[in-house]
């Protein structure tokens, strides 16, 4: 199929962030700014076409709050969760979107709006909006982590983000910390996001309610524990709870174990940690930055800052604009060699 | 200092191999072929000065053998053990060399001929041999590691060598893969290197003579503990023996959980292993792919081959050779953002 280019006359850009649970859509300007934005529930049980027409309809809106025509448009920026070959717009494979395997994405947006439409999984789209206009602003290495349901991970190297042969660069939520550790759902064992990922965080959290300790994480989830999150758990430390503090502090440590490894591998400059519990800032971070400290030695831990997003919700529509800035400038990620 | 630039009319070009042991120095074709070689003892413990000048000596012979004129030479490359300023010619670091920090390399070997002289880490440079002319051609991402004292890698992303931002990437033998793992050399715990290097590799021999077992390694050795070298339980497990075989394994099944780790965070086309223990072949490398295929999982192993070096001990003159031709490219690893 012919594709369509971007266009280099256009003053805005679409960003777009597609999650299992919300797609958003923003309009942005070249410098990062978002002048309007739209939402949508991602309706992904009822399947692709479903979450598509979601899609054009923040799309739509997001153009139209900001008062953009299509042709000063320079092009629309995906972040997608999920597994992608980005060359064709197609979802390989998300584990958030019930159903979707093989999915072809960019191609239908392209043709609504007669605009290039580029995508990339959600984090590495992160990772460029963090390393353009946010906490990795001017740098030639970055590493990007997102600490959610799962952790995902993104990686500039020399300038660039890396995708790997296909798309797999830097699953970092899948590498393994502990060879003995807890099964994981991906069918390994201790990997990083198995042990510090939501589901490892509110376990940390239920066990030391089971063992009857006092704390706001069981006032503020009326005593349910299925209504505990990371994000809870986190307001509950900064009111200074011990029983989330402790929480904070045993997370933080192993993700240190996995920001140690991710500095010994790919030697940044800066290592940006965002996602739901990063909201924690440096009740999770410094328990984190100690580990690193003791532990990433051959490559010292002082080559790396540990800094927190700076984009918040942002970044993927952030990002988005920028995978569209960099196809404007020839250097768009995922191309194929010559 | 000015430098001097790579003769682009060279036929020649001179690979420089600087271990802790032993210099070599090759004269090579452009296609990675050696035509003559020289080796010296490095002299490591009598100070840089002593193996710089036997650096000299093995290139002057070298180039005497093959008959070749400095005219005809492009220029030198040299992979050296440590870490390093590579645009500058300094080893910043080196473990292999007693007091090497912050030695000047290159400059004083670019004064000494009059040929423009890099240098870069030794398993970096290697990888750039496999890529060029071994395990690695025609791949646009390699991960190629060695199995040493130590545990080196080197990285091909988007088909160029990764240095991070300190010539610190890759440093894979310092990921953790068990947390609460033993002790590591450099101050860490459950280091890959600590799990699957050198000592690691003999305390499992050792441990199962201790038991009383018997075996060739024992027969070999002299029943002297303090004589075995992986090299000689590859060997005895190459002829059967029960206890080198059972050794391998183990640490085949540690070597497995890196490459896991290694296959997520690269994404690899091809994994390369060489190094002293890689001589054992598949008795090393069928219950590492094993290893694996149950925990490669989000990257699914079958993305990744998993393969021995080719270039066996002239992957670094043949590395360094690809060096040179790097720079007369015009695409020198290290240069320095424009």
């Amino acid at each position: 199929m012919e594709r369509i280019a971007p266009n280099p006359k256009g003053r805005w850009i679409v960003g777009v962030d597609i999650g299992g649970t919300n797609v958003r859509a923003g309009l942005l300007d070249r410098e990062g700014h978002v002048l309007a934005d739209a939402r949508a529930e991602a309706r992904a049980m009822e399947g692709p076409a479903a979450t598509l027409e979601q899609v054009a309809h923040v799309v739509s809106e997001a153009m139209e709050k900001g008062g953009a025509r299509a042709e000063e448009v320079a092009g629309i920026g995906m972040g997608v969760a999920g597994r992608h070959d980005s060359a064709k717009g197609v979802c390989i494979f998300s584990p958030n979107f019930a159903g979707w395997v093989n999915v072809e994405i960019t191609p239908a947006i392209e043709r609504r709006f007669g605009l290039a439409t580029y995508m990339l999984n959600d984090v590495k789209t992160a990772t460029l909006g963090e390393h353009r206009f946010g906490a990795g602003r001017g740098k030639r290495h970055v590493v990007m982590i997102t600490l959610g349901t799962g952790i995902g991970g993104g990686v500039i190297s020399d300038g660039e983000i890396r995708l790997g042969s296909s798309e797999g660069f830097s699953e970092v939520g899948h590498h393994i910390v502990d060879m003995n550790g807890p099964e994981c759902t991906c069918g390994s064992r201790g990997c990083w996001e198995a042990m510090a990922g939501r589901d490892a965080i509110i376990r940390r959290a239920v066990w030391k309610l089971q063992d009857g300790r006092p704390s706001l994480i069981a006032e503020r989830s009326g005593c349910d524990l299925s209504q505990i999150t990371p994000a809870l758990i986190a307001q509950a430390a900064g009111e200074g709870d011990a029983v989330a503090r402790e929480v904070l502090d045993e997370t933080g440590t192993i993700v240190g174990v996995g920001l140690s490894n991710l500095i010994q591998l790919y030697n940044p400059e800066v290592v940006i940690v965002g996602g739901g519990i990063a909201a924690a800032g440096d009740l999770l971070l410094e328990p984190a930055r100690q580990v690193v400290r003791t532990r990433a030695k051959m490559v010292p831990a002082e080559t790396a800052e540990i800094v927190p997003a700076q984009l918040g919700d942002d970044a993927g529509i952030v990002g988005g604009s920028v995978l569209v800035l960099l196809h404007l400038e020839g250097r768009g990620p995922g191309r194929r060699p010559e």
